[in-house]
């Protein structure tokens, strides 16, 4: 017979190795949300599966269909609390009522306030135990951008910058090529995989002309459960609209989203126009791209720019995440600085981060910040 | 019987030891090295010792003193070979030989070319066997700045700073309370402490009027060998003589070294006057600065300024290890920026780093560099 009620010890275990099946699903489960299931039966695990791609089966199935009849009053750890209502699958909740499970270990209750509880209800409603919030934290850094967007309305949003030690992006004449390292640059196309869209802006696009796709070999992305990557949507904002349709990126045969004030015509039929009003400073608006793409779907975006998008960002209180790439280089004085932000009158005005991971990517640091405090 | 010719393993294992005894010399025994000795027999040590100061006993007569007779053919670990010649203190080498040891393990030959080698062949000469360079690298690690001014006529110089981590000293107003928080300033004390001098310039005086002594109780030096805790000498550049005799720093008591062009009259007899030629760009030369410095038994540096005077001993190659605290903040691109330095063309002419050490001190970080390739 089943032990019931384990230790929290065993059920955080248990619960680890479904946020780790969960994160397999990095590159490639959105716009849903990063899920892991681990089916428990006499403290061995019997099923297991983790969610790879929208319109594919949840983690739930997977796991439940590994187990068989065996799943008969057996525990089950999910990540986050199993759907109740019908999508493109059917609900887990039932699927796993059906499955006769004694308990099911939730990880973090649906972000969708619309919904949230409503699953764990329904599996309760059928006499089953179900224990709440464990490993609470680790699960919802499964999916900030997710979560923000069920809750918020608004994507998580990554500000990736390379630099050098004294913070520098380029040199007065611009030359950028290379601050970071090679690795480094690789570890940024991971970055872009696992994003549902890159913003970047006019400046770039003329400055470098890139493709902003992730470059297969480049990632390394070992173990990528489906066959073709998952490109993330291209954003470029041209404020200024001085883009033409020649660019690389835009006849790459990827799909662009082209974010201006006016259709333009003579762009190729990948990319799409989005027009959105400008801010007072004589931008577009920044809040409203973010919640246009929220509305698409996009969990998480990463901004590839230069100093004065990426600082536009930053002064308006749109950025969640900032990661650094630091480079053992000093460009001086000269140089570019990373962020273009308003001329603070006392360093207590300045953005505060808190930092989250350290980490070397050979000769560089990489540094994840999060903001540490809203002062606008 | 004593074992002679243990494991490198175990050579190493005591040669670490004597390693961390020398450290606690850390802020004391300037112009001299720091030295640690151990002496084992049988596998036990029976006696160990570091040099304390300048014209106390050495770190072999601290360990002979404690093994005593035990002494003879015992086996003695020294991090720096044993002198050979009567200074302050009779020689060493004459101290180990008359103990009767069986064997000496030296970390790292002397420095200085004029006597490299002469204490190991006096120790030699005896019929005592020597084994050379056990930990060399972490020997000569003690004793960076002693090494270079025995080898090079120059002490070692450091570069602190404290930064944003978009590398800003201050805002464009010059606020740059605080960036930093206190764990780093009070980690500042300690290399303070540990400097033979501290360099500043006109600006920092005009600009801070500090006092750029050691605050003993914000260094938290514990178990400081010695009761007054030494200060390091203040080197202050006034390249365009613009201090006059009130700044704070010239009537506390405590010595500065004013470094000019002309003689000037009015400061106290705490202040002494060292003229120096200007270069061809209108300063103080740093070069035959620090060369005096040398003379005067400096080992190691502080240069604690902004960034014009640092970027001068950064861009003129005389920089040895440049220590930033990172602050977790964005300043923005009104800011100052760290190191003023000449206008690159190319990113492969900025300096390289090599980064040494790594760690966080509370919410900054701090990031310890030596300079990779002199490009001068």
């Amino acid at each position: 017979m089943q032990r019931l009620n384990p230790s929290p010890a065993i059920d955080e275990y248990w619960m680890a190795k479904a946020i780790q099946l969960a994160a397999k699903g990095r590159y490639t489960t959105s716009p849903n949300p990063r899920v892991g299931c681990v089916i428990v039966k006499d403290e061995i695990c019997i099923g297991q599966g983790y969610h790879i791609q929208a319109g594919t089966p949840h983690a739930e199935v997977h796991a439940l269909v590994a187990a068989g009849d065996n799943a008969r009053d057996a525990t089950a750890y999910v990540t986050l609390e199993p759907c109740s209502h019908t999508g493109r699958t059917p609900p887990c909740a039932d699927a796993l009522i059906k499955a006769g499970v004694a308990r099911v270990v939730v990880g973090m209750t649906d972000p969708n306030p619309q919904v949230s509880g409503s699953g764990i209800e329904r599996i309760k409603a059928a006499g089953i135990e179900v224990t709440q919030d464990v490993c609470t934290e680790q699960a919802r850094a499964l999916n900030p951008g997710f979560i923000k967007r069920m809750q918020q309305g608004l994507p998580w949003v990554r500000v990736k910058l390379g630099v050098s030690l004294d913070g520098k992006i380029a040199l007065a004449n611009g030359a950028s090529k290379w601050i970071t390292g090679p690795a480094s640059r690789r570890d940024v196309q991971r970055l872009r995989a696992q994003s549902c869209a890159i913003i970047t802006g006019s400046g770039t696009v003329i400055a470098d002309n890139p493709s902003m796709l992730v470059r297969p070999e480049q990632a390394e992305l070992n173990n990528y459960p489906v066959s073709a990557v998952r490109q993330p949507l291209r954003v470029v904002i041209d404020s200024q609209e001085r883009l033409t349709p020649n660019w690389l990126m835009f006849n790459d045969g990827h799909p662009v989203l082209l974010v201006n004030q006016h259709f333009r015509a003579g762009f190729s039929q990948d990319v799409e126009q989005c027009q959105l009003p400008l801010s007072a400073a004589g931008k577009i608006d920044l809040h409203l791209l973010l919640a246009e793409l929220a509305e698409r779907g996009i969990n998480e975006v990463l901004v590839e720019s230069g100093s004065g998008l990426a600082g536009a960002f930053m002064a308006n209180g749109l950025v969640d995440e900032l990661i650094v790439y630091q480079a053992p280089k000093l460009l001086g004085d000269k140089g570019v600085s990373m962020l273009t932000l308003p001329d603070y009158a006392r360093v207590s005005e300045a953005p505060d981060l808190k930092l989250t991971d350290i980490r070397h990517i050979a000769e560089d640091i990489r540094l994840t910040y999060q903001l540490a405090v809203d002062k606008s």
